[in-house]
């Protein structure tokens, strides 16, 4: 796989954000990272968070939680911060992204609140009882992008290189597990190393959980909350999906991310529509 | 146990915010809702709750982020909200809790993202592969009033009828069991029936599940993000809490709350500062 480093990669060229007075910056919403025309929900809140990193006193995300209003398009946006509190160790910042409406007017498409901190300035303490899913070797893993081509848009899966657990592709071809369960290892496709703001693309970027309940149809984000937890090691991401609840036509979708130290990197947990599939 | 009528209850009259202004709302928060001296962030999201369905065209919490500023004493603050969107089925708002400041100004002490929506409309479909909890029976349950009284201010427990699964108990004995679990059958000591605001406290009114680590100190909230999935079937609830990952001086903690009817009608995750104890 190519490399690229950090700040010279795709990613970081898409996610670029241009102050244009303080706690306002100008981006323009790739068509790159999009499913179905619709912006990637994963990667507009790593737009947001560069827009907070640079607004806080404070680099690192550590609690981000979106709230998704309206459906963003490629283009150009604007993102308003507010800096909400400055604390020593941690400092809380708001941002909305808004795109230009058809009445001439701005349109919201997100709103989001976040905690952030120093990773690097953390205490090493570790105590975790959560184990790294059980995914096979990346080599027995299926590459999504060698899989059957849906009709549609997909140009978020050209930025990816997922590696699927093959226990958790049945859906692709009408024999979806019926656990809720969405496993991958993960990885940028110009093979960009994992950092904080990569992290909160990483948790809204694999096909939905509630494809392996057999339910394949559009699964739009009402809310989502991650917590980044140490900045990743080097090497591939193990990602882990799971739904457990789906009730009154909502479900939510609990994501993992584990480095290859065997850390848990990251935790995320979103409320969705459920698909009517 | 008295049985009172939703509406006539401590926790309705300690949780009434009275409208100053269209979106602004006077509180008092209540002396009985804290633990050393500081109010608990349940009651306080609850009581942010109940102005947002004041203030937006929705009655039900659905999808609720807080982010915690500053510790909450009490006495009177101010609720500030905004509608961020109105939709047909979900609408959007905002919160923030202000008390006066020692300099003669306000601090902000909580913002609050919430999506709501009206749970009596939502569809009938239930796909659930989440277990309730395994709790003993209520009668073999302890009652966290009759236990050893600590040194301080635990009004909050006045307030509550918890029934503490035995298993879960050992650190109030130095014998935590060292799995991170923390699991009570809940109720409001007036015999007060749950609903839709009442799960906000629920989520976050048990001891801590960093308890049951041996970490027995302060845990305050960063964020917390609560989701109420139906409205609660009358009876007790049952609550579990969960953390699985302590590192870099924070911890994650999942709450569940299942009702009577054996459904899960809330679930949350917070991420804290973990205790040094």
């Amino acid at each position: 796989m190519a490399q690229v480093s950090i700040g010279d990669s795709e990613f970081d060229r898409e996610t670029a954000v241009v102050p244009r007075e303080p706690g306002v910056y100008d981006v323009t919403l790739s068509p790159g990272w999009t499913v179905m025309r619709v912006v990637n929900g994963g990667y507009l809140l790593a737009v947001v968070g560069r827009a907070l990193g640079d607004a806080l006193p404070h680099p690192d995300p550590i609690a981000v939680s979106a709230h998704y209003l309206s459906p963003s398009v490629p283009g150009p946006a604007v993102i308003r911060t507010e800096t909400v509190r400055s604390g020593r160790t941690l400092s809380t910042g708001q941002a909305s992204v808004f795109q230009p409406a058809e009445d001439g007017g701005e349109v919201e498409r997100i709103r989001v609140l976040a905690s952030y901190g120093d990773l690097d300035a953390l205490p090493d303490d570790t105590r975790t009882t959560a184990k790294p899913p059980a995914i096979p070797p990346r080599e027995r893993c299926l590459d999504a992008a060698e899989g059957p081509v849906p009709p549609g848009d997909f140009s978020l899966m050209d930025r990816l290189d997922l590696r699927m657990d093959p226990d958790t592709v049945g859906w692709a071809v009408g024999e979806p597990s019926g656990r809720g369960s969405m496993r991958a290892w993960f990885d940028l496709a110009d093979g960009r190393a994992a950092d904080p703001l990569s992290l909160l693309l990483t948790v809204d970027a694999l096909p939905p959980a509630a494809f392996d309940l057999g339910l394949t149809g559009w699964t739009p984000t009402v809310e989502l909350t991650a917590h980044v937890r140490c900045r990743p090691a080097p090497g591939p991401l193990r990602v882990a999906l799971a739904t457990r609840n789906l009730a009154g036509g909502f479900l939510e979708e609990d994501a993992e991310v584990w480095d290859s130290a065997d850390r848990l990197v990251a935790q995320s947990r979103q409320l969705a529509r459920a698909p009517r599939g």
